[in-house]
């Protein structure tokens, strides 16, 4: 019989399926893995060494033969520009913003075919160690509210660009959703006196039977409530409201970690598209008892139709102690 | 230069990217139109004609030839099932219900490639018309409290069966993101004394710069913080909460103008997929004076990513107000 589960950290309701429960294998992705038919270069690519030119960069991590091991550059189709004033109107029911903000491009590696699962524990842990050297650059300026930081890994995850890269984006908001969000867990925090997640996190600590691995500062795990098959979570063990203010020792083990869970996703289910996106505490709210920063990571093996459009919940046809059991017993042939 | 702009109905903000603008001919579909492409029989759809015996049928509207005009039927892989007790479990941080409920497919016609563009009005307002009596038929179980009516055209909408149909799902529960929007709407009803879309609809109307078309009962137009691309709300003047007590003579306008936004989809964007969605009250709380029913209808022209899975915000890069003048003027053909 097909269940509801409430996700405790955001209240959605998700529909386990059980009556169009699919097995594991059966998200298995039957089309080419990116890897083996793209080439490692493209001299077309706006990402490849040599057309250097084609964006404005930022910054750079020098290579040890004068190129570079990764690249932040502007977004040149930016979702928000960085000059300007946050100017906010009212208007009758017409409320809006100036569209203020940073969106910018982290080209992984020079490599054009690769990606994180095929990437080295160093590159996954210098992307990691980027986005949070911008984050806090960014956060010193006072106009900006929060940032964003995700990568689209393919078309159907919404990718146009196949050279591997992450982005993020820097609100002069606080999304609505985020706020509603930190909303629910102050008001756990109010009645338990503890940090949902932490709570959370304990308690698939001892169950065990939806963790995927952990090692000393992070815990991958498909929530009990996932919204899709194979949404995992990875958490850090010691609270923090903000990625910003993970030390280094974390970043290191998060990046091993995450390289390690994409690495099965990569090779259990034929490298499927995926977003991840790491969801940090607001810039001018980021030091809480009851936020804590973590990692989300959706493959897009499903499609969200009518339904989850008009209630904001979802179906998911993977148990997802089922997709938990798979993952933990998938090789990431490290 | 971007904006943010807030939808005051949800309270989530919306990125209007005027650096990635796109003008809207440039949305317009490539690919075939579903209507050429397909036979207008296939013996081997479960909806066509003939293979009545494939579905369990739930009702008819029969045509005066002996055969059906539109069947309701139940759906064969149903998200959730109608036998069970409602049983709440808390255990801990899980916190789980039974997935009793209802899924139900309502195939709309006979002929195996129109789509609700192609259809006369007649067929249009007896699909409101079937989903309002199953609608009523179904508030009567009081395990349930929310029942959401929904169609997905094409694939990237999430179908599976290109034979036309909507569908159903009732629920046990009220879904969190409707409470949220609930909560919303009674704090701007606390503060003005006044259901905010009522007074959304009026602003627009005096406007009438995001407006599509309108007949005696309803408006169909772009909302001023559209999520994506083409969004449309295709709203009541008369305010109700409920869709289920909208009486016969607003269905019919409803189906008209439906009709006519969805043709103007069809020829001015080439047959994009799209969902619609018939939001309604909760099912125990649908006379309210802050609650206004509409329908709402997302075509799927771009690709939510990693920031919109990380922040519940979407980017438009469709000005909303260009998309309506592009709608208004491109012929029905009716």
């Amino acid at each position: 019989m097909p269940e509801l589960r409430q996700n405790m950290v955001t209240k959605d309701w998700v529909i386990i399926s059980t009556e169009r429960a699919r097995r594991p294998e059966e998200f298995r992705q039957t089309g080419d893995r990116t890897a083996d038919i793209l080439p490692a270069y493209d001299p077309k690519c706006p990402f490849c060494p040599g057309n250097e030119h084609m964006s404005e960069e930022v910054m750079r991590v020098p290579s040890e033969d004068g190129g570079w091991r990764l690249r932040v550059v502007k977004n040149r189709f930016p979702a928000l520009v960085p000059k300007g004033e946050r100017v906010r109107e009212v208007d009758g029911l017409r409320r809006r913003l100036t569209g203020i903000g940073h969106h910018e491009v982290l080209i992984e590696s020079p490599i054009h075919n690769t990606c994180p699962a095929l990437e080295t524990e160093e590159e996954m842990v210098t992307v990691l160690d980027t986005f949070q050297s911008r984050g806090r650059a960014l956060r010193e300026d006072p106009r900006l509210e929060h940032i964003i930081y995700f990568k689209n890994h393919g078309v159907r995850a919404g990718s146009s660009l196949p050279h591997p890269h992450g982005q993020l984006i820097s609100l002069p908001v606080v999304p609505h959703n985020t706020r509603a969000r930190n909303d629910e867990a102050r008001r756990y925090f109010d009645d338990h006196g503890t940090c949902v997640v932490c709570e959370m996190l304990d308690a698939e600590r001892s169950s065990g039977e939806r963790i995927i691995a952990e090692n000393e500062h992070f815990v991958a795990l498909i929530p009990y409530a996932a919204y899709s098959p194979f949404h995992m979570w990875i958490l850090p063990k010691i609270h923090r409201s903000s990625f910003l203010e993970a030390p280094a020792a974390e970043l290191q083990d998060l990046g091993a970690l995450m390289r390690n869970v994409l690495r099965r996703l990569y090779f259990g289910l034929g490298d499927p598209d995926y977003n991840y996106v790491i969801r940090s505490a607001p810039l001018r709210d980021d030091r809480s008892a009851h936020q804590h920063w973590y990692v989300s990571v959706v493959p897009r093996v499903s499609q969200a139709a009518g339904f989850e459009l008009g209630t904001g919940m979802f179906i998911n046809s993977a148990l997802p102690e089922t997709s938990a059991a798979f993952m933990r017993d998938t090789d990431p042939q490290l």
